[in-house]
């Protein structure tokens, strides 16, 4: 796992916040895109695409002037698709003081060179952290799947 | 509902895409905060907060040139809370045909002067579409609540 | 024009503001030219590019934290022009009253594969908003020929 | 004049164009308004808000990779208000050859403290160049006014 | 020196390079001061300002579709300044090598309320390339200094 | 030296500053690196890459709502290389007064078709200030090459 490990830190600005001086949601989305990302490709040396993000829940605001720190890694694998889990850290700097603001489980395919998916590589967790989010990746799959047929189904009776 | 409709529409430019010419997952994410927000500000005449995104597919792939639609408007309401939809459209401009490329659903919470969660306005279904949207909203909240509480065990359980 | 009609809503956020918190003008041409050219595109179903703007006056304010929407549509067109009409309206979100801020005509070009001007589709005025616009198409186009001529004068006599 | 004279230069970025590598017209004109607002600050020495932008007829494309310039000046003044005079220019770097792309005119308010209209100092012109925009002014701020009650009528008959 | 570690990580896309594919070094150098201020923010718990940067060299160039790892730590202090280094690494994700890319220290100071100098605590290097790069800090203050004279120097002599 | 001259001025906004209404110093140097890129590529007419920027002071502050203005020009060159000189001034509008707040040397290596180093015409100073940078260019030649060296050795130091 460690291959795929990486991490993004970034200060809030103003100007990234709303009225509350909270950061926006949809900024955190992004960025969580991108760290996740890089973790996808760094496990399966290709290109990838994004399949799906899992509900994030947004635990505690992000402040600013406040240092938000994501840390992303490959959390487990199927065929041709692999699972990223970002935790999503946000620090004063005045105490160093970190909570958890939110966590996020996203899946990526890995594409070949004419798009189409490709076998990626098994993964191995190795602290403890690892260890306990690869327990329960059957659960998180299954949802997954679930939500997914219930997507389509929505967007079925929506008629396009 | 009409109040809260908000349409956002966009080209989608070379450098929002990735090697395989398809919309970054997480540019989409911030484009839904974006639209689903003013939909939620609308409806409850208030500054707001994005409470959760419950988990989005990515349906189809939204190719660079294509022009992507959202379309969003406030879809049930809790007592401080508000649910948005939100509909994502690709278009091919030589063809004028638009695919449902994702939907999704987020949670906004309504802020008071103190910024403490405010009562907001009820909700009445108008269109066809909007009903059928409705009426599973009960289901979708206890998804919801269930996957927070999750969340929160995950959370506690990584120590912070 | 319902092909052609195209909508884009955004939040005015205080880093897009100057010091009197009113939208920059130069934003507000920007969202113009980028709302507009999705119009013209979804008319000529080709690409396009910008010839014009019509002289912009900038009616009201449009404040940080105000809604602002813009409308699009084809409202008359030449042999390879298309002449797009583009409404701008503010809104207090905590009251969801609308007023006009501005209002702006542009001309875009229809472009073959080769990069040449291309023949576009007839246009026909719907409503009763699209059908006052037509009206006056010719006077628009006159004035315009006029300035175009005053502008090629200018930049002779500046020498280049 | 030389206290407003103001420039701005900018590569052409892949990110900035279009399908035939040409400059988005919005973009070109957020510079212009940027510029533009520069030097009606230089001149004034207050803050100044937008009040409207002349037609402007994109003469020449402007490619990518090519250097483009900006140069700006206060080109005439009224009570409250200065008139700027933008001059874009585009440049292969392979030649050193500039050739005009476009002109523009803009009108700027000037503000005192509490955001109320304030008035501006004379200006003087002194190259030749200024000399010969500077003699069409009262003609420019003429069909300014014009178009001001055109534009003030067609809001009225949209309703709002 | 841990609490002060950051890492900032990210893709080069086609818009951040020049025409050789290469990223531009202004964007780097960008990147370099972000994530440079964390690292003096974490370390001091108190707002701080760029003081200086010394020369960088861009010994490799960083491509486009290359991940790039910027990692930084107060790396010694003086009374209110801290020096901070940044290691620049570049990695083709095909193959997990990565190569330094580029190095570089920054100057910053630590700021009191009233926007004063304020004294920052002492470093202790705990690694062996944190102690590699301490030992040499003496020689690095005195050269940083000359440059500073001279600096003011040629600043007085442009008659400023 | 005319033909390399190039200028870029901004307005700070607030959002391009810290906690103390400063520009942060990494914004600065993605604009000298933008600035000088447009002057090397005015006198070589041709692509570059930056090889080096010298260390950079921050003398003066630059305030949140000054204007910012960098001229570039090539103030010496070697067989490949060309040293751009940048001045970077901030200006206080109410008052038109301007101080020097930084100044940067930058070396850019011209590239030819297949990206390898290419020769460079010669320079020639004109005006006083051109001349009086110029009389250094061998100091300043020499103690680059001496930081390149010291670079490298740290890289390889550094185990890489
Ligand atoms: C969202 C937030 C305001 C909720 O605060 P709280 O003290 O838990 O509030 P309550 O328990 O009183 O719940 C208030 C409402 O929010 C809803 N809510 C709370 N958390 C939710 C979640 N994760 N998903 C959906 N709804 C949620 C509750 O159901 C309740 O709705 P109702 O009044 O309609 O029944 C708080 O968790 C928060 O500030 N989170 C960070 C938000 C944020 O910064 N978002 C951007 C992150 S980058
Ligand atoms: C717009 C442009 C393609 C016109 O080319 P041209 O050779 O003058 O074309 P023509 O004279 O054959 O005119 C083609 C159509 O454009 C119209 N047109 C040309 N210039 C125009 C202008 N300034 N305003 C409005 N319409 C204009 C003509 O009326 C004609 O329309 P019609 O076929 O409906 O009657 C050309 O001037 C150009 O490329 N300009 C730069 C565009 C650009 O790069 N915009 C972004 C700038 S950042
Ligand atoms: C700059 C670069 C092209 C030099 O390549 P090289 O093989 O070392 O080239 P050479 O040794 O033949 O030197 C070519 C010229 O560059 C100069 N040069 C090389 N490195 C330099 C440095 N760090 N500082 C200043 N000049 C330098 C040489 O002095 C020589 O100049 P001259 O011909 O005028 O005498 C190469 O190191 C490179 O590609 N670096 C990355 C550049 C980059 O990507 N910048 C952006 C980073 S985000
Ligand atoms: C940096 C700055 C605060 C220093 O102020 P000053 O009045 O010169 O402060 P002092 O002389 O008391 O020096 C304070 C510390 O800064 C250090 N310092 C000052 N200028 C420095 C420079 N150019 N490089 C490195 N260190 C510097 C001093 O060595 C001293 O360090 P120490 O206390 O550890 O010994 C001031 O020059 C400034 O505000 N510059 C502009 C900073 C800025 O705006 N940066 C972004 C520009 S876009």
């Amino acid at each position: 796992m460690n291959v795929s490990r990486t991490v993004l830190t970034k200060i809030v600005l103003p100007g990234d916040t709303n009225n509350h001086n909270t950061l926006f949601g949809g900024l955190l989305m992004k960025y969580i895109d991108e760290v996740a990302a890089i973790a996808a490709k760094r496990h399966t040396q290709r290109d990838i695409v994004t399949a799906s993000i899992d509900g994030v829940h947004f635990h505690k605001p992000i402040l600013s002037g406040h240092i938000v720190t994501l840390e992303a890694y490959v959390s487990s694998v199927g065929h041709t698709s692999v699972e990223v889990f970002v935790k999503i850290m946000t620090e004063d700097f005045r105490s160093n003081e970190q909570t958890i603001a939110a966590t996020s489980f996203l899946t990526f395919v890995a594409l070949d060179e004419h798009g189409k998916p490709a076998p990626v590589p098994e993964v191995y967790p190795e602290t403890e952290e690892q260890k306990f989010v690869f327990k329960d990746r059957h659960a998180r799959r299954e949802a997954r799947q679930k939500k997914r047929i219930e997507t389509n189904k929505l967007i079925k009776a929506l008629g396009s």
